[in-house]
């Protein structure tokens, strides 16, 4: 499934924002933000492509459309959230120890982790002061401050996400309901502050609103499946992440978590061998490929992405704004849950 | 000159506003406030000390006394002000390579380096939620968001700071202007948002709110410079840093930056030698303070301090506030440019 047309409407408004902010000519920052989001290269040259797809801001910006609202009032929101979600990748990345996004060169790998910590830092910095600029669009102060709590209550839950994430890797007993657990917080509650800070600026129906922070957890959930499932099956070209980056680092995904518990016998003890390895190699991997088909937890994952992407659409319903409305929200769903990068 | 008396009336205060943000059990904190504020030891027993002084903290609520106001109200930024220290105490720890703070081994040395960076970010997270408490205390939500733009104004320039630190402890070409520079972001813009967060809080007139931004920035000059003093000269008993630190780390403080300025012929080539060998060790640390005491370093880094210990005295003379209304004020700014620790 290809990006909705709609992206190339709100796209290059949410840029818009970025750059501005981009601008702030900040010595911490360096060319960190430009190079991230795929402006310029490792040599600091102008190129065409924009790394990130900025589904964050646009699904802010479509919940905000959907109730009615002006979309345009609600870009300092968008960009806030892109900016959360950019701080987060650039202190993961370190935490991690990831080398490439994107195939480019991680932000710490060029500018050494000192650097690379500080300019997270600043970053988180400017997603705040991006959405206080808010109350410029004419948004009142009592609603900036709602906003504020939404987003801050999001980036704490997003730090618990990642603390079980690392705590995670060298761990193979991980429940169903831990991964849920897990991916609530690292994925689904940036989403959910999407969907409802959209609505929030759109409109004052509080019950709404919660039904849209509701949506965007659901969308979070699918989305991060997908995820799951494209790190081991999708094409690196298309993904932009080194195939199979998921299973070198162990990240606890749906697929694997499922394996754990579905192999029997024989695969399950070569599974927890090639797990319990110092390091897992290229051949470990192919061999931990062919236990997860045999397995079928492909299907498996899909189908639980598949209930997310159907709960998101009954919630979506439930709103019971008028369909043109929610054409646009609708459509993002699709694609959250059957994208193929 | 010891702790001034009224630090008993506000410090257990605001700690009691810390306690409960450390009780919000987050996993990813998982102690570490409690640790780091010295409130547990590494088993996670209960200590009784308090480790720091929390000087921001109170910084804040002397301010808004002095204009008049009620310091109680402002107990929520003067725990923000506090939190934002602390997450970037954690990160600072882990960019510079320290092991050890207090006396205690650092964040990083015992939660690892990944834990550590998402531990800073969830207390930076932290510090926007309690200061957003400002509206249960009766602040309205225009003059909270005034608050915001402050706090993060000075997080900004906290993030552009420690980039100077980290990019000017390979050089040995750095200014006198260049240290300013980089001690008015590190440790000035804090403390100028905390002396100007206290007055905003306690009344409404903004020329006298920039005059205590300004009180502020001038007594981290002062601070900063002292602790740069105590760095080199100061007993490892007081100051909680292990002796000569700064100078193992290269550390761009004054009397060093300004040793390279004033030293001549045979003593520059020899502290020049010394801070480009790979690593400092303690027979280096000997000579390089011997230079420091020959070229009587000390004194024109103690009448540096002083200077802007009397320029902070002359704009709090400015605010035309009763006598009585400064009395703290003026103490809490000789503790800062004489204390011992």
């Amino acid at each position: 499934m290809v990006l909705p047309a709609f992206f190339s409407v709100y796209r290059p408004q949410i840029e818009t924002e970025l750059k501005a902010t981009a601008k702030t000519n900040l010595a911490s920052l360096n060319n960190v933000l430009d190079y991230h989001w795929g402006w310029i290269d490792q040599q600091g040259q102008p190129r065409q492509n924009t790394l990130g797809k900025l589904v964050r801001g646009t699904l802010c910006l479509v919940s905000c459309r959907a109730v009615g609202g002006d979309y345009q009032q609600a870009l300092p929101a968008a960009a806030a959230l892109e900016l959360v979600h950019t701080f987060s990748l650039i202190h993961d990345d370190i935490e991690d120890n990831s080398v490439e996004r994107h195939h480019q060169p991680t932000v710490w790998k060029l500018w050494g982790e000192a650097q690379a910590i500080n300019a997270g830092d600043a970053v988180y910095t400017l997603s705040h002061l991006t959405l206080l600029q808010l109350v410029k669009r004419g948004i009142s102060t009592d609603k900036v401050i709602h906003c504020l709590k939404v987003l801050d209550g999001a980036c704490l839950e997003l730090c618990e996400g990642q603390y079980l994430d690392i705590t995670y890797e060298d761990r193979v007993d991980i429940s169903i309901d831990d991964y849920f657990n897990l991916i609530s917080k690292k994925t689904g509650a940036l989403m959910a502050a999407s969907t409802c800070l959209g609505a929030l600026l759109g409109m004052a129906n509080p019950a709404l609103i919660e039904l849209f922070y509701t949506i965007g957890r659901e969308l979070g959930l699918a989305y991060q499946i997908r995820d799951d499932i494209l790190g081991i099956w999708g094409l690196e070209k298309s993904t932009g992440k080194p195939a199979r980056d998921d299973i070198i680092k162990r990240k606890k995904t749906l697929p694997v978590v499922y394996s754990f518990h579905k192999a029997q016998g024989r695969d399950k003890k070569r599974l927890l061998g090639l797990y319990q390895k110092p390091v897992i190699e290229e051949p470990d991997i192919s061999r931990i490929v062919e236990i997860l088909d045999a397995l079928e937890v492909r299907a498996f994952s899909e189908s639980r992405a598949n209930e997310h992407y159907l709960q998101a659409l009954k919630y979506i319903e439930e709103t019971n704004l008028p369909p043109s409305n929610l054409k646009e929200l609708k459509e993002l769903a699709r694609f959250f849950a059957e994208r193929e990068y």
